[in-house]
């Protein structure tokens, strides 16, 4: 996927090459070689896809770079946003370049990426098109909820789904969907494939939350607890907040109080899982995850294909 | 065009919707209704030579509100970006909303209007679709060439010239030529609408720039000289610091001295006229709008259109 990537993105204005090509991970901020990229979860999803309906890898690379593009636009946009100043435990583009030409530069990548889709005159590129347009739509949605939505343990669980699906869920849907749009399958399919992603969206993000906390800080890349620290209502503490026992209520008092000690933090998370927090969305991903996997068995795909999409699902859930 | 703008804005994530609608014009800070509206030339442009090739108005609505919406996402954005608080005499829309929602928003925008050229399923589409995403990656990276290029009397000109191509020009192109490519016209109809929409960009810029310095701010809606102030190099600063004058070398020194009372700005206007950047500027202005003028009557349309369109160019041109 790379090299589609960096050929397409070097082609930009040489500014924004340079701030794309750094946060792409394949330059660092001397504009030296580097190799810093992602894993590049989506573009890996719609390969193997893509395999799987019959595809050869020629026929997918320029909407999986395009997709990796529109993935990355959001990113660099929401690192702003948030105030991060780490991705992928470097400097974030903003921090490196100015936000001003950091929000260009995902505006550039955004365009590049749906600009590759609409000219790949392959199969069902109108429908390909469409549906790339249709989840970028979909992934600033959840972004703006997520900034906007207050919640709490009554709409939580409800509000926190639609998040997910929209914020994370909508790419990756749209990536397993797009060979198949290009192969032309049936409709049953196609609906296999998005509930596939759908449910994917869910057990990752519920279970990157539950590293969030208790995960190794080494293997997230961020630092621990951050959720908690920006009292951002991650599932578990959504689940915990909703039970109703003695620790979801000295939760409740911590959690509305100020306190942003290790030791604050650390009292919190031990009542997330007191309360059950911890087991329930451990429990919820896991759910989810088998759900994406049955809905995966029955979208027809070649045996081969399905075997490395069972592990790459796992694989993107637990970040292993 | 304002009704699918409506439409189609109003069926975003609801704090998107509101930030777009404000930004558009349509509502006010509280939501309550407005018209603060947009000239939405570029809508009216291509509405009109639509009716030059021989469409009807409902073939090319949704092109129009789409155009309008990309435009307006780089407007959002570049508020951003450049400090700006006001936007035609309102509070521009990250000051309202702060910036990361009016980040989202403008991404939302972007997404949404190339989404409804991409599933528009008239005849033209992906030459449609993808016209309009060469024309948005062309603004963004004439944005980001004016924030890093660093204009001076040597290379000034030429730099000046290609910036306002990409900003400008590109999105005015784009407008003629759309109708063109529904209705299938020869190449050198889309030549000559082409090429009228690049004199068109840069009469109007470089006129804009002259408007900044010897302007009336009720009619611009801007802060007088705010180019100057700035140190911006606009046209006739260039043309009046490439001259080889006893003025121009009075400007330049106080050029690059850091005076910014209202004194200092007059001073330098008066210089600029002095060296004869306001001469240049103006004679430049109505050459490229002549330039244009000639192209529009190469490009074949209905003798109404023709008419309809010498008209707004000159409007767009002159402001009025």
């Amino acid at each position: 996927m790379s090299p589609v990537m960096r050929q397409q993105t070097s082609a930009l204005e040489p500014t924004l090459a340079r701030i794309c090509s750094y946060h792409l991970g394949f330059t660092d901020e001397r504009g030296d070689p580097s190799s810093a990229e992602g894993k590049l979860t989506r573009s890996a999803l719609m390969m193997m896809a893509a395999d799987g309906v019959g595809l050869r890898p020629e026929d997918m690379r320029c909407q999986a770079a395009a997709m990796e593009l529109l993935h990355n636009s959001t990113l660099i946009h929401d690192d702003i946003i948030d105030g991060d100043e780490l991705r992928r435990g470097r400097p974030a583009a903003w921090k490196v370049f100015g936000a001003s030409l950091a929000i260009l530069a995902g505006d550039a990548m955004q365009a590049l990426g749906l600009q590759m889709v609409v000219d790949d005159p392959g199969p069902g590129r109108a429908e390909i098109s469409s549906a790339f347009a249709k989840a970028l739509g979909l992934v600033l949605s959840g972004q703006a909820r997520e900034l906007t939505v207050r919640l709490g343990p009554d709409t939580g669980i409800a509000e926190y789904d639609r998040i997910v699906e929209e914020k994370t869920s909508a790419l990756l849907e749209c990536a397993l969907v797009t060979p198949a749009l290009r192969a032309g399958t049936p409709e049953h399919v196609l609906a296999a494939l998005r509930s596939a992603g759908r449910h994917l969206g869910l057990a990752f993000q519920i279970f990157n939350d539950v590293e969030d906390i208790w995960g190794d800080p080494t293997v997230t890349g961020k630092p621990v607890r951050s959720d908690i620290l920006r009292r951002n209502p991650s599932f578990p503490v959504l689940a915990a907040l909703s039970a109703d026992t003695p620790a979801s209520e000295r939760l409740r008092r911590l959690w509305h109080a100020d306190g942003t000690t290790a030791a604050h933090l650390q009292q919190m998370a031990d009542l997330v899982e007191e309360s059950g927090g911890r087991h329930t969305a451990e429990r919820l991903s896991r759910n989810h995850l088998d759900s994406a996997l049955e809905h995966l068995g029955q979208a027809e795909l070649s045996r081969a294909a399905s075997t490395e999409l069972t592990a790459l699902f796992d694989r993107i859930v637990h970040r292993s």
